[in-house]
């Protein structure tokens, strides 16, 4: 009886052609097991093989295999009622069903199906598009948007531009999140903006929205415990690279123009080479960081994404003091030690630049590994400094990444700091002797971007070798450009090409002059 | 050779099956069509007939003619680049193709189209469903958003529920826009919340964001023309109703749990029964206007726009002092009269609920034209009072709707106004004696919502309408909830039902027992 009236519930789909038998009750029968989250009706009624396909807004899933994990990660749709039901049928094995849905708790769906009779097992879907209602705005990439959320305070070169704001920066009338809910709980609202924020706004930018950042910025997957992982655009299924997590995939997104970051051991560069866009690490000091949440003064820089080098250019021109500006000579070099820690498929990619662009020299940079302990050992310092007594307080708050991160930095004692400051001047004033005023060329990380489902050990993996090459401009207060002209083979692709950034390092305050240099290897 | 070099750059489908002759080139041609809005050649390549579909974000379009007309309509598609292409061929005359895409401006789209070969014309899309790259919120819905925009203040009640606030109330930090971008400009950031955004956030709500309004309120289509007319999820392609339009879509979209809105002539009613919702208007006086924008002083009202009578009833009494609840009569009243203005669905609709409902009386309420036109000549003079002076010194900024009401407002003499405002205690007198006490029942609007297409003739009508309905509790102050009880078939809906509200409207605070007495009508 109950089944007779769910029957009756039901619409009555509107038919074009003559309606093959079962494949209504075979929609329902989707229907129902997907709100019951039957994973074993639903894998039945989803075609086999490797080409049946289904899309929604992340991107598309391709393979009987991969739709199934996807759907088992999920754990469920959620409860929704079909409203209209049309099916275009054509063939006496093939049709295509949309159904509208309303969703319980709001808003309406639709889904494309294409069924077809397969001599095995009868109906199935071997291709669906879904499109769930929207939420107000992704919470992965957005604390807060606007139209705008701070307008510009003058006109200027950056007019009709809108900028994610990575929530480290003060924007006047919010508090400062830093990726932690319980920090922003806790936060003053500031009365100012960052001085980084208002060079922007002066230009002529609006404020679009704060974006996200992982946790105090002491990371590089772009993975945040508390409000998800913002997604890659241009490798789907992949972490989209941190800390600059929001303003990058913002970016990517074209859902803002700049993202305002910040770069202390790579986290502007990261995103840029994960997510094929342009990002500069300002040279250390080259901008105000008046402000700013700290994570370790003696590496922090300021920098931004975006999508084109001209941007970029802009926006640097109207946040850095051009009479402090000097040229890069257009000679450049290289480090083999630095591309050992890179996978062969990005080692390969940038070799191959590396070879193509010719008369290369290549420079010995002294212990690297000794070089990133340094940088790490000041680094962890200083970030136990900021944020060590807020952490020792809210106990349980970090995601276990940040938090064993800044528990080893705990450790370090003081003279151990000591030691390693006085190192890092060595180490410095080795690096400038070496470098010579040219510019230095690396991969920006050591890979593509790793999947969401990598293993820990290969995250770990890929940061350390990513971290042993981004400490370079660290440590020596370079500026850097990650600028999207190389790529490699993605595994989180099926082994097509995902975007790689070619790192330009430059002398410091040679900031603009390096957006130029890397600008000729993409005309 | 262009032409060749175009073709090389192509992606290379990955295909399933035997390929057909032709197909992948009616692809390619297609998407030329679409970079290039060759509407004639996208007429073509969509197949004729009325059962051909095309899917987006805001629903279903069905039939060659309809799907034609909204892309002359819409006048192109964003530049973008073809990333990949998959086909799954279903049989020599049928293919599933679907296509990612790169937008030029940033972002991943994601099409996928059934083609089929046609025996006259060749291949021909069938059904598409297409899937841009998301803006990072819908401007026409909202101001600005945020998780949360401003936390609770406290727990209670409505702990986990988020509020959509019309951009009429204060919330601290922000300023005010009225649905105005010019006024939004020189409104100062207020230092508090009004009263009614602060009694939701001390029962527990968050605010998600602030929501679009019509210009000053002065409107119940929820059509403004800066930012866009809001979604009607409940019917697609027809407008939402005003002039609390962001409130209501965010509610109905599953965006926000309450909308927070005002209902002057309408304004919470109009929308709810358009989109489907429960709504209240609150007693006049009964909810603290303190930081909020007046339209009209005498008949401006709070309320909340919901899903559910529970959450509207939650709301209110998250709001209202209860001591000052009064218990309304199960006693039901009809006006024959009032029913007049409404459409023939609408009135068919309401006259077999009254009449399943049985021994319903019917009431005289004196001459509604009368009424209304006093009800308007004193709102008038008091928006004008209000708003005139900012118009005056802003020429050219409202929208042509709005400006005109008020020009015509402006024109109302002192004289005028005092004389309505004496006849209006008259009137008040009036319906107090014939009521007594009881409940009248009346449709919440004269019509189901119009499509967004109606001609501003058709807008007109059924604003009177509707406005000659809704004024008999703006005379008398009384409460007035909309409940989604009622439907009539809707022309936007070609014909299938559309939502309709139907309207309670009690003695002067019985709020909270109306939400009551309308729920049992959904028992």
């Amino acid at each position: 009886m109950s089944e007779q009236r769910a029957q009756s519930d039901r619409v009555v789909p509107v038919v074009e052609g003559e309606l093959p038998e079962g494949l209504v009750e075979a929609f329902w029968e989707y229907e129902d097991a997907l709100m019951a989250n039957d994973t074993e009706a639903l894998d039945r009624l989803f075609a086999p093989g490797d080409s049946t396909m289904r899309t929604d807004a992340s991107g598309l899933l391709v393979g009987h295999e991969r739709i199934g994990a996807f759907r088992r990660m999920r754990g469920g749709t959620p409860a929704r009622t079909i409203a209209e039901v049309r099916i275009r049928v054509v063939s006496p094995a093939a049709a295509l069903i949309v159904s509208i849905s309303r969703a319980a708790k709001g808003g309406t769906g639709v889904q494309t199906q294409l069924w077809e009779r397969l001599s095995d097992q009868g109906w199935a879907i071997t291709g669906a598009h879904v499109q769930a209602a929207p939420p107000p705005f992704d919470r992965s990439v957005w604390r807060a948007v606007g139209d705008p959320l701070a307008a510009p305070t003058a006109s200027g070169p950056l007019d009709g531009m809108t900028v994610a704001v990575k929530d480290l920066f003060a924007v006047g009338g919010f508090a400062v999140g830093a990726g932690i809910p319980d920090y922003l709980a806790e936060s003053p609202v500031e009365e100012a903006d960052a001085d980084a924020v208002a060079a922007l706004r002066a230009a002529g930018a609006a404020v679009l929205g704060i974006a996200r950042t992982d946790e105090f910025a002491y990371s590089v997957a772009g993975r945040n415990v508390h409000y998800g992982t913002p997604p890659n655009p241009a490798v789907p299924g992949a972490i989209p690279g941190g800390s600059s997590s929001g303003p990058a995939s913002a970016v990517a997104l074209g859902q803002a123009t700049i993202g305002l970051a910040t770069d202390t051991a790579g986290s502007i560069r990261v995103p840029a080479s994960y997510q094929g866009l342009w990002g500069l690490r300002t040279t250390h000091g080259a901008v105000s960081a008046e402000g700013l949440v700290p994570l370790a003064p003696s590496f922090d820089t300021i920098g931004w994404l975006t999508r084109s080098a001209a941007t970029l250019e802009a926006a640097a021109v109207a946040s850095l003091d051009p009479a402090m500006q000097a040229v890069a000579p257009e000679t450049f070099v290289v480090s083999s030690d630095l591309v050992e820690s890179c996978t062969p498929e990005v080692r390969a990619a940038f070799d191959g630049f590396i070879a193509d662009l010719g008369g290369v020299e290549v420079v010995d940079l002294g212990d690297l590994d000794e070089m990133f302990t340094t940088f790490r050992t000041v680094q962890g310092a200083e970030a136990w400094a900021a944020d060590g007594a807020w952490i020792s307080a809210h106990p349980g708050v970090l995601g276990p990444d940040v938090a064993e991160r800044f528990e080893i930095a705990s450790r370090t004692s003081a003279a151990e700091a000591d030691a390693a400051r006085a190192r890092l001047v060595e180490l410095r004033g080795r690096l400038d002797a070496v470098l010579d005023g040219r510019v230095l060329l690396l991969p920006s990380t050591s890979s593509t971007a790793p999947g969401l489902d990598a293993s820990p050990e290969e995250i770990a993996a890929v940061r350390a070798g990513t971290l042993r090459m981004t400490a370079v401009a660290g440590v020596g207060g370079y500026p850097a450009v990650s600028a999207p002209v190389l790529s490699a083979p993605s595994a989180v692709l099926s082994g097509r090409l995902a975007p790689l950034g070619l790192c330009l390092v430059g002398p410091r305050y040679t900031d603009l002059s390096l957006i130029a240099l890397a600008s000729s290897f993409t005309a």
